[in-house]
């Protein structure tokens, strides 16, 4: 059964980036380990421990379909139309780019609100899940109830300031069971299921 | 050799009570299991899993003193001048209370700074550890480089606002190691190393 699951890297006090979107710091552990797990794109071959490389090729195994926001796309540059995870992305937005130089590409970008992209994504991903990535996006998600799972890769570092991973909720608090833990180098893999 | 230890429990987005100073959900794990953990005073006997057990035993039987803030200390009233870890309580305020009804307990009110508090409690706790708690004393520890430690009580619960462990760091990133994990039920106990 299809799920939909958010993840991202997040430092201890609770950002995803720093006051400058930089992400040296919570990213750090994709590339500080022996072990290579290869992705979609050739420019991406994470580098990490063996526990996370275990939680990585998960990811990539059950993973169908990604919902995105539209300030991640951008910093992003679109990731130049391949996504590491190498499957269909959908962009909440509330307006198509246009410049969008990969109109080729699986991306697709969805201006009728968050209900729309899940669909659509659970479409996409068939019976894989569906990952979402940007804080505003999984706010989203948990006001509409649409969340079934929340996978934090936790970092050990204070930011002290910068981009929070988990903003104010229509309706909280929101309770979850868990987590299951693994423990990589230099991150803790948290997932938590979403109460209903 | 004595160490200085920041320790909360905190809610996966990060924060230490909701906005109206609430600590039922992030304190519930402290009632919710089987185990008996009996403290230093009658009216506040902990029941949690043993693996939680385990960890509040641990910090009864080494922390020797505790480091609190003053919104804290009148939050809870002043423990009645009862403090279940029953061990010496420094408090960091700007001014001594003049009501304080419990003269005769082991508490300190410190009005010239986070130095002063720290030095303090070393010396009341010897060999044993200092556990810091309140959000603001934490970060002015940390921004003055006297904390070893930091254990997080991470509870499954989304609170979307409230009132946040950790602060604007004056220097930051602080980077830590670790952590070591203890899965108890309702809680997973982080504990990790400051670098210095």
């Amino acid at each position: 059964m299809s799920e939909v699951i958010a993840n991202m890297s997040m430092s201890l006090d609770g950002f995803v980036a720093d006051t400058n979107d930089g992400i040296e710091q919570v990213f750090g552990w994709y590339g500080s380990g022996d072990v290579a797990v290869p992705t979609a794109v050739e420019w991406a071959t994470f580098r990490t421990s063996e526990a996370s490389a275990g939680v990585l090729r998960h990811g990539l195994a059950t993973i169908g379909a990604l919902i995105g926001g539209r300030r991640l796309f951008d910093l992003a540059s679109g990731w130049n139309g391949q996504h590491p995870m190498g499957v269909p992305v959908f962009i909440v937005t509330h307006q198509e780019p246009t410049d969008w130089a990969h109109p080729e590409a699986p991306f697709t970008f969805v201006t009728d609100g968050i209900e729309s992209a899940v669909a659509k994504a659970k479409a996409a991903a068939g019976d894989k899940n569906v990952a979402v990535a940007s804080p505003t996006v999984v706010q989203q998600c948990l006001d509409a109830g649409l969340l079934d799972a929340v996978q934090v890769d936790l970092v050990p570092v204070l930011l002290g300031q910068g981009i929070p991973f988990f903003g104010e909720l229509a309706k909280g608090p929101v309770q979850l069971d868990g987590p299951t833990v693994v423990e990589g180098q230099g991150v803790t893999h948290l997932t938590y299921r979403v109460r209903r």
